[in-house]
């Protein structure tokens, strides 16, 4: 039989997933166009033509057994090098390839850390809403997530109710800005509060908290929107980043950690993330990406897509009488459900073809999540369906 | 502070990769062309030009959201259709696309079956000498690595030996055949042998002990050797497979694993398996590579460069008077050393710029594993140098 923590898992399984094949199964039904899915946060557009031009010239002008072969379990030294030096000159920092681990993707860049850091029932705090799989890594360790309760309207997490969640047992804390699910980016004045309480408890308790920064979508930015680099913030800050958005890369699990020198333990860490990298099954990013990556770091993500979406959908919802957080960031809506209950709203938006995710499984009940990194027609061919539906709240 | 499991892995480290580190210390000393380095697996030829084709074409005839985007956590089902579809060919068998999970090489393969079976404490058998990994793979889920020795100089597992090692607590055998780092391949006898004291096991306690086969080096069997399929053997028995020594992609970590529907608790495994890989922070399998292995599946290794270093080296130090085991598969050497010692083999051939990896990181003690993955103009440059090394020992 198997493990008894899977056997949770298999019986639970993700409620996004879910989603997803509910959605090929009404496809199947009504037709792909006449389905309007906004549950999964699969980018609508290809990569940028750079990937190609990059891939090409690889394959041209690179060693295969090079291109294709082992390298350290940290990745290509020159690879690192190079993200290093993007890194520096857009945040005036100073880091160089022994600052990064190339990862398969933000996702096992996670798994590494909490792997580093984690023994059973140590804690890990998040603040509400949340990326629900930040659970399973946190327990792929036996380490316990522990909910920060959002307390404000504008989803900006609040220092005093973090301070209420640190305990002696806490080892990290999880923040992701621009947020999934609420397109929010967390503003400086955040930052600085969440950051003088964590130096505070780190005080009380003498231990090592370290904010673990996940930045899938930190180009994701609109209007010219400013995405605070956290380690600027707070001395023990790990950042993980990937290109599954940037670069609409989400199938090549391509990616990498930053570890400032300054960080607590820096080196123990650093070489224990890499063995982490090796042993958790990893054993490096996939090669030819790394290299892409390199390529391509400092590639413009093309956001008019995106942000022409966002416009449409925010304004096409709110004129039907929905409240939704304006998202700065991002590729997600957060709706407020008008009576409150998330999954009958969404089960109800489903009787209309209508895909979206219930927040309770990002710990945000009272709103549904909508990924509109999808065709502009799908966001259009939605919003008569989105009026059925207003109506039956009652709105105007 | 980091985690008490990791603190002592980053104390301990990889043998091998030390070794990797060496070499590139002595090379810079004495240049890259006068160190034999026998200490690493990497393919030292480039991928057949049929990966490069089959990049080509992907990128111009597939769609760029579709080459680089999500799929199910299983992998792509025409990729899985087309795999199951070759094995069913050359082994007869009738799997489909729910037999198999692409997984990020078949490190990842391992560790989410692991994950999937293993409660804390639970045993896994391996027959020594084995690959120092599946160690760090068990251990991840605090089970338990039982080490089964060798009894026979021909390398080849004895049933009587696996017999005194299985307990009600086991759950798996791992098996690796062609071996790492015997290159040996099991002979349809042991296999026989092995699968009916595993049967008379499960009866007598009244359990499922699963067959992990481990089979990266599956197409390096030399002499038109055949490398059994282990599922004709033994019905419980899941496989796990990678292009890094096929193809040689090491660096890309593409693999799958195939489980027969035959094997207990099949739907159950594989749905875990599935969350598995996507909680250890895979998530997928690379997804361009996922494409590029369905069109390269037929593609023929081309051994002859491995089989003339396999003969070049085992002829040259035989002739110096070492003896070896002769290998049907893999590329790895396995030496017996003159007086037993082989940590100070290791060391003294070192003194001759000769890197090789002593057999007791792999719990085989007494022998040293050369990787003969290498230029066949390093071969015939080492040899001088074990000749003296053969002096050392009072070899001819």
């Amino acid at each position: 039989m198997i493990s008894k923590k899977m056997l949770r898992l298999a019986q639970g399984s993700s409620t996004i997933r879910a989603m997803f094949e509910e959605g090929s199964r009404l496809a199947a039904l009504y037709g792909r166009e006449n389905v309007y899915d906004f549950s999964l946060g699969n980018p609508n557009f290809p990569a940028p033509p750079e990937v190609k031009s990059a891939i090409l010239d690889i394959l041209d002008s690179e060693e295969s057994t090079m291109v294709h072969g082992y390298m350290s379990n940290a990745g290509y030294g020159d690879v690192r090098a190079a993200i290093a030096a993007s890194l520096n000159r857009r945040f005036g920092t100073a880091y160089t390839e022994h600052n990064l681990i190339m990862t398969v993707g933000a996702a096992s860049g996670l798994n590494i850390f909490l792997k580093t850091l984690l023994d059973p029932g140590d804690e890990v705090a998040v603040p509400a809403p949340y990326f629900v799989e930040y659970g399973n890594y946190v327990r792929n360790y036996d380490g316990e997530l522990v909910v920060v309760p959002p307390t404000r309207p504008d989803f900006q997490p609040e220092a005093a109710e973090l301070a209420r969640h640190i305990t002696p047992r806490t080892k990290a804390l999880i923040l992701n800005t621009p947020n999934n699910p609420t397109g929010v980016i967390y503003t400086p004045e955040t930052l600085k509060a969440l950051a003088e309480v964590l130096e505070a408890k780190q005080k009380e308790y003498d231990t090592s908290i370290y904010i673990i920064s996940d930045e899938p979508y930190r180009e994701l930015a609109y209007d010219g929107a400013f995405v605070p680099w956290i380690p600027d913030y707070y001395r023990n800050t790990i950042v993980g980043y990937s290109w599954s958005k940037s670069l609409s890369l989400p199938g090549e699990r391509i990616g990498y950690v930053v570890l400032p020198a300054e960080i607590d333990d820096f080196q123990l860490i650093f070489d224990a993330a890499v063995i982490a990298n090796r042993i958790i099954g990893s054993v490096n990013a996939p090669s030819l990406f790394q290299r892409v990556a390199a390529r391509c770091v400092d590639v413009k993500t093309d956001l008019s897509g995106y942000d022409a979406n966002r416009k449409m959908l925010y304004q096409g919802l709110t004129d039907l009488g929905f409240e939704a957080v304006y998202p700065d960031g991002a590729f997600y809506l957060w709706l407020k459900v008008p009576d409150g209950d998330d999954a009958a709203f969404s089960q109800r938006a489903k009787s209309y073809n209508l895909l979206v995710v219930p927040g309770s499984g990002f710990a945000g009940p009272g709103y549904v999540r909508l990924a509109y990194c999808v065709g502009a027609d799908t966001i259009r061919a939605s919003l008569p369906a989105f009026k059925k539906l207003a109506a039956d709240y009652g709105l105007r």
